[in-house]
């Protein structure tokens, strides 16, 4: 029998989080709930990828703060980000004396990270963990489509990348949202080349997985007031909920994707949000505030990576995808 | 205090490994344990990028299959490279039907994918994984440095990227090599920038790991047949042995480094090995054959990850680095 769903008994908990993201993305739903709004999407650095990187540190150590702790407290930091080499995430470690795993599920990290930190809590080697990643607009375009000088025209089925990071505080002991389960994902490549449409690639790893979580707990959709997915957009989304529905499962009634919301619809931005720090900034702004306020019980995130670099588009390939879920809580 | 160390109380064990290695590394010591020595370096394939790939998958399966398993009876693959997006992970991982968690720890990959395998497994949530990581001198060339058909001179302090690719199937049940701790890696960075000299970067957080590992543990060297460090080469490893007995600890009676042993020297490598399949290959090669015939009973191996990028070089860093330990035993 397939066994992807695991099931973390002790259900650690995300005691604190912390959130920080740019201009456009605070015009949006999550700016009211964001904990650093910036008023300047370089965040006072001289690159992007500075920036990126400051973002991250401040969300790892605001979550620690957030939670009352000190960084020789937290056992674990769980990071990674979409910059060649995870820089974002190596180089904030580097300012942090915690010991560090770094990973790369490209924009799933967030539900990846919060899998490894859950894991490695249940299992009783470690106490407490920070789960964090985050993405920045200009350091993403350059990196994998054009530098944003070239003033080049996007597609309508493009999705922008979100500037900010967010990052959890998950502790074995305290108050806040229980990590209860996680759905890992395998690597599923529907054949999709257009680097520009990452919803039609990612759609059906999110729908593998979701489709293997409710397989393994015999749960069906209406066991969460939510499941949300991380930067599938508003296309992706919309494929999401056609393939479920061949499949036999109806997501219709309470599927929301954090990129679809993400931004106050405006000509730029097309099919939403995408990028690591899409899921990251709307589940722990947003989403947490809503379980810990109450007004959401339970939830199923699932956060998709497109796991494809330049070299591989340029070398001919398709966009091989993943989605890695976690049940959360309250 | 600090709890760097974790322990695995039902010690899961590497019941069987598979390695590929390229043309020149298969001269060396390594060739006579080595699974498949490649007689051309691009292994069928039209770029390097694929040739990498192809190695990793090789050893994927060849791990499964050496333990007698079916890739359905695998729960967890744990595997990241040195390229961007770490695309031979990712695409590998594509082509088997395993949940996939997707690490990145440079060069230090090996042990970071044994430890959070043996994590997963001690913890409860699975029954068995495999670890998995590989490198390619040339596709490792064009992305850190210069194509190759530049043809520019390496200095003498630079080391030589393993062409190769290691697995481990570490399973619940099962006769092997035991996991029975790690110590999970902090990020040093002790201020070196040149690029050519990994070697001198990576020592001070092999230091940094091996001290606190002995810290824990309460241990001294000699509860280890040997101390093997990843990638360090001739110079690193001579540097770890200074920084060690600056701060009491004499590693000289049985340290080796992999990348020091890896070749026959001649004229072009310089200071030994590197990349992530240096220690992958000699690890799952030649001292997994030492310890399942019984001539090495403990070993504590230290894979060193620099986790730079030509984008912070290039941006005026300097390198960053990790190493994370894990305890061998039979």
């Amino acid at each position: 029998m397939e066994n992807r769903t695991i099931s973390f008994r002790s259900r650690p908990r995300i005691v604190a989080t912390s959130t920080v993201a740019g201009t456009k993305e605070c015009r949006g739903v999550i700016g009211r709930y964001v904990e650093t709004a910036l008023d300047d999407d370089m965040y006072g650095e001289s690159t992007y990828e500075k920036a990126e990187r400051k973002m991250l540190k401040k969300v790892i150590f605001g979550a620690i703060e957030n939670a009352g702790r000190r960084a020789e407290e937290v056992d674990l930091l769980v990071s990674g980000d979409l910059l060649n080499q995870i820089i974002s995430a190596s180089f904030a470690a580097r300012e942090i004396p915690v010991p560090f795993l770094g990973v790369y599920g490209a924009c799933s990290t967030m539900a990846e990270s919060l899998a490894v930190a859950a894991a490695f809590i249940d299992g009783g080697f470690i106490r407490r963990a920070v789960a964090a990643t985050g993405s920045h607009f200009a350091s993403a375009e350059r990196q994998y489509r054009y530098p944003l000088e070239l003033g080049t025209t996007r597609p309508p089925q493009s999705q922008w990348t979100v500037t900010g990071a967010g990052a959890a505080l998950v502790d074995s002991v305290g108050d806040g949202v229980r990590i209860s389960a996680a759905t890992l994902g395998k690597v599923v490549d529907f054949g999709v080349t257009d680097v520009n449409n990452m919803g039609a690639a990612m759609a059906p790893a999110a729908c593998d997985t979701i489709l293997a979580h409710f397989r393994a707990t015999g749960e069906d959709p209406s066991a969460y007031d939510l499941i949300v997915t991380g930067d599938l957009g508003a296309l992706g989304s919309r494929i999401l909920k056609d393939l479920t529905w061949e499949k036999g499962l109806d997501l219709s009634g309470n599927h929301v994707d954090c990129g679809e919301i993400v931004y106050n619809v405006i000509e730029d931005e097309f099919q939403g949000g995408s990028g690591a720090g899409c899921s990251a900034v709307v589940l722990n702004s947003y989403f947490y505030s809503k379980m810990m306020g109450g007004s959401l019980r339970r939830i199923l995130f699932v956060a998709t990576g497109a796991l494809l670099s330049p070299v591989s588009s340029g070398q001919g390939e398709s966009i091989p995808c993943i989605a890695h879920a976690v049940v959360l809580e309250r």
